[in-house]
């Protein structure tokens, strides 16, 4: 991460990948934004806009669009990866041998390897073991990053001071990054959060009330950080940006696919419907699977994904779901939860 | 607290005062609601109806409504105490008398005591020295618990035994307590929580959006653990429904009033206005300073709490309030602020 003025690739050309490139174009950095879609991606090169995902919004001119692997990533010093998580082996496979040697990877993007579980920097570390490799987290609605609005993000890696060359890489004014060591926190909690704001939007689809939502967030807190700290991950990150902060992001607010999935989902539509409709990925359905597996590994009791995915892919009705999960034995609020 | 007939006497008759009665009365309790206003109280007890703060929810025939200390009082095992902070000591000292011996009481109101700044269960122990008294804390919004969505609250005490007792009798199918023995921290974190909801308000009312929102949410929590934990209350409160459960829902809801607040104040009205025209109290404007208060004499840093009473007491615009507290310097997140 040498020099103020080193270039960043931009892989994925999502409604992230895209916020990303504009943010870091403004700051004056030369940005390659890369995509799949050679149509796609020369129609954003030419027009400065992704008409598709980020409709309105100005691309600088330090900002190209290419979906030629070698225009994006020769030379580049960082290479952010926000390729959604189901596609992101692969994507990054294919691009391999282009990546400079001694690049940092970001990883951007917050899911789980859909096949084996693994958080997506020890995929990345998997396939680029000599690349120093971060993870950029917390919350953020890409829109808004786009528009220049405030936001206050997470740069988490275990070397400290590569974090610190990424915040002065990256941030900006409105753009604020504060780093963090807890790699495996950062990625837990932003993986999970996407599985309690389906949660939120199928209690919020059958009108359940806005008490029953933050009970549900509080809640998802507890079973997140239980997941984390048994992979090894410190309990003040699921305090901080990345945890309680993107949490609620996406649980209340109003750009959040994953919680607009579920409110779809309560109001009796499929889930197959709802994905296509959206033409949007909602990670959270993706990171379910992996996240049971995980809590089943590691022991620990996860009742707000085991219904969530019983729910999506086991046809149970979401009233039921919800009702076992409001309608626990009240206990202690400090004890544990006593069956799984 | 003895049997499950026992009679519960709640003092207030504002939103939440009310809601409570209503769900306590739907449980098969006999409930004496009690406020200052004798034509208030008397329209109430015949409607059947608060047409000023609860429109449209029927009181169930268990709850007496009553301006008359002695009837609301007397042989009542439960007191819940629901009188808005400003006001509650006035209240409490002059029904003392009529108070049964023996009798728990359970304070209901998020504030703190204006003039000392103690925490309200304090002010109940220095006038009660013999009563137990417990707090009932949590994500709560009256009308909710009023149309009996599903609501989970805290019922803390440090004894649990007592707390138990409390959770039984007051409990419902829909209003589940859980029961914390960490007094301190149920009662530092509803007193806060309101303060900060008056900054994410401020923060609305500018535009800001929900990124800057999800961040001013997760410094508050911040803010308001090193508070309660520099008083002696347990970190794991925060995390909990009284903690980042109500946090949550009173910094998003759509039906905080202290948020509301802020976002008035932020497109320019003035404070003294902005109440008038609400009827109602926004508990954060009394917690500011007392809290302002507290964070001097422990050392506690408290950004938001200095922000948001320079707003509200010394005219600070809004914008180089809110510029102070998201463009500080970016540093490791774990770090303490250095400055106040």
């Amino acid at each position: 991460v040498t020099g103020a003025r080193s270039a960043v690739a931009v892989l994925g050309a999502g409604s992230w990948g895209t916020a990303l490139a504009a943010h870091l174009g403004r700051q004056g950095r030369g940005v390659r934004l890369w995509g799949r879609d050679p149509v796609l991606m020369k129609e954003i090169d030419q027009t400065r806009e992704s008409a598709r995902y980020l409709p309105g919004i100005s691309l600088p001119p330090e900002v190209r669009a290419t979906s030629e692997g070698v225009d994006a990533l020769s030379g580049a010093a960082i290479v952010i990866v926000a390729v959604p998580s189901q596609f992101l082996e692969a994507v990054v496979r294919g691009l391999k041998e282009t990546v400079p040697p001694g690049a940092v990877l970001v990883s951007a993007t917050k899911g789980l390897d859909p096949v084996q579980g693994r958080r997506l920097s020890q995929l990345l570390s998997d396939l680029f073991p000599r690349h120093p490799i971060a993870a950029l987290s917390g919350p953020s609605f890409a829109r808004e990053v786009a528009m220049g609005q405030p936001t206050a993000l997470v740069i988490a890696t275990p070397d400290h001071e590569r974090a610190r060359q990424l915040q002065q890489c990256l941030s900006g004014p409105r753009f604020r990054l504060y780093t963090n060591r807890d790699l495996i926190g950062v990625e837990i909690a932003g993986a999970l959060k996407n599985v309690v704001a389906i949660a939120t939007g199928l209690a919020d689809g059958l009108g359940l009330g806005e008490n029953a939502r933050a009970a549900l967030i509080t809640r998802g807190l507890a079973e997140i950080a239980r997941l984390g700290v048994a992979l090894g991950a410190r309990p003040p990150t699921f305090v901080g940006l990345a945890g309680v902060g993107d949490l609620v992001l996406t649980c209340t607010g109003s750009l959040s696919r994953n919680r607009a999935l579920g409110r779809e989902i309560a109001r009796g539509r499929a889930l197959e419907a709802v994905e296509q409709d959206t033409r949007m990925i909602a990670e959270g359905v993706r990171t379910v699977s992996s996240a049971i597996a995980l809590a089943r590994r590691t022991g620990v009791a996860m009742p707000i994904c085991e219904q969530v995915g019983a729910v999506l892919f086991n046809s149970k009705p979401v009233r039921d779901a919800l009702q076992s999960l409001l309608a626990r034995d009240p206990r202690p609020e400090e004890d544990e939860p006593r069956e799984r």
